[in-house]
């Protein structure tokens, strides 16, 4: 199933408006920690996955990476993302990674920002990336934590009468698959994955974990959004860097 | 901190009737997915971190294994691990990893069951068995998983007026560092690590990740001991494989 809620105009338009704040989980949690992460772009050939509004691309171009490819599923993304940024070595193009073909071995870099929780078949995903990648390359992506997804249809934390926030409610965690959650609109639709599933098939298909993220906020990021501080109760993001040997 | 519950005796004859009866968590869940991931061991030489009465160690030398040591912290644990094995190949000693010395290199394979979330220095337990593994070397270990550690101090199945479960309660997740429980008798002490501080410091170790279990029961452990039905809605242990490269 390829989802595309962000052709959602409702979806959008929100999405859009809590994008353009400055101070939200992405700006001040998961982007801080993926780009400490990021290894050297020059002269790299970079895939991004799930591009979004093509920032990130446009950094690694910025950074003098040798061409850079963002997809995404959504009509509006790349029609944004061919808006704001134009480049010579740079592409945009609207595509599911379930029908997107790269010549074997010719990425060095493929990144991913919150894209692969609304994937369906991580076996395919992470085949396809391992193939993508030249030897040597780089995976980099995050995306939500297995401790969030396993029981998003429901409300997480809990809370007692004052609404004081007791803990954050685990459930299915075994339970694979599809979640629904109600953000922005009601019934977008994403996909719970345990820790083992997801490490495993990295590890299956080649590629080597060099390292974890489970980000937490600076004191910095807190004092600009203090809802921030319930990061550090658990975790809402997980990002992964790895490589193909 | 080197923590020995096990030389309290009202802690070690409960301890004692729970492994003795044959549906434990242990013997229905923890050992039999540990198993799985058992390297060969015929000719290794191979250490037992937590080697408790023995019974692993001894089942090692059975399988040909060269040589193996097993140790404990706990003299309870020693005495009955050398009066149920003996064998020449077969080495028990009461020690803390702390101060355990053994040469640079020789150890094929370290297994740990269920003993790392007792070690208050993972950094430091981690970076002696790096140097004590040969090339190529195997590292297995089990321990309480970073969901359920996170929350020790409290009842972390939350339940409705009737008794049924509503879910698991997750919470100070980022907050590592000692925990209390009462399991058996009051005030266990133990360390909860989130998942990325386990991997993390394994990887900058120089150990390469294998394999990530979370481990599910059978239907027929669940059928021996109903209460395994609840390992689907979070997981108990984490076990993990890597070698040294």
């Amino acid at each position: 199933m390829k989802q595309n809620i962000y052709d959602n105009n409702t979806f959008f338009r929100k999405y859009e408006e809590i994008r353009s704040r400055e101070n939200n989980y992405n700006n001040l949690l998961e982007q801080p920690n993926f780009f400490t992460l990021l290894p050297p772009v020059k002269n790299k050939v970079i895939l991004d996955i799930g591009c979004g509004m093509g920032d990130f691309a446009a950094y690694c171009i910025g950074q003098g990476a040798k061409s850079v490819t963002g997809i995404d599923i959504s009509s509006n993304m790349i029609a944004h993302a061919k808006k704001r940024h134009v480049h010579e070595c740079l592409t945009f193009e609207q595509c599911a990674f379930e029908d997107l073909t790269v010549p074997n071995g010719t990425i060095d870099f493929i990144s991913s920002s919150l894209a692969f929780h609304y994937i369906a078949d991580f076996q395919l995903l992470i085949k396809k990336i391992r193939t993508a990648l030249s030897e040597g390359g780089i995976l980099l992506f995050s995306l939500e934590h297995p401790i969030v997804t396993a029981n998003k249809e429901n409300e997480n934390w809990v809370t007692d009468q004052e609404g004081n926030i007791l803990h954050f409610a685990v459930d299915n965690y075994h339970n694979e698959g599809l979640r629904t959650q109600n953000w922005l609109v009601d019934n977008v639709v994403m996909y719970h994955r345990t820790m083992s599933t997801i490490l495993n098939t990295l590890i299956e298909n080649g590629l080597q974990i060099e390292k974890i993220l489970e980000p937490i906020p600076t004191e910095e990021a807190v004092s600009k959004l203090p809802s921030l501080k319930k990061e550090f109760r658990r975790p809402s993001f997980l990002i992964i860097r790895a490589s193909k040997s």
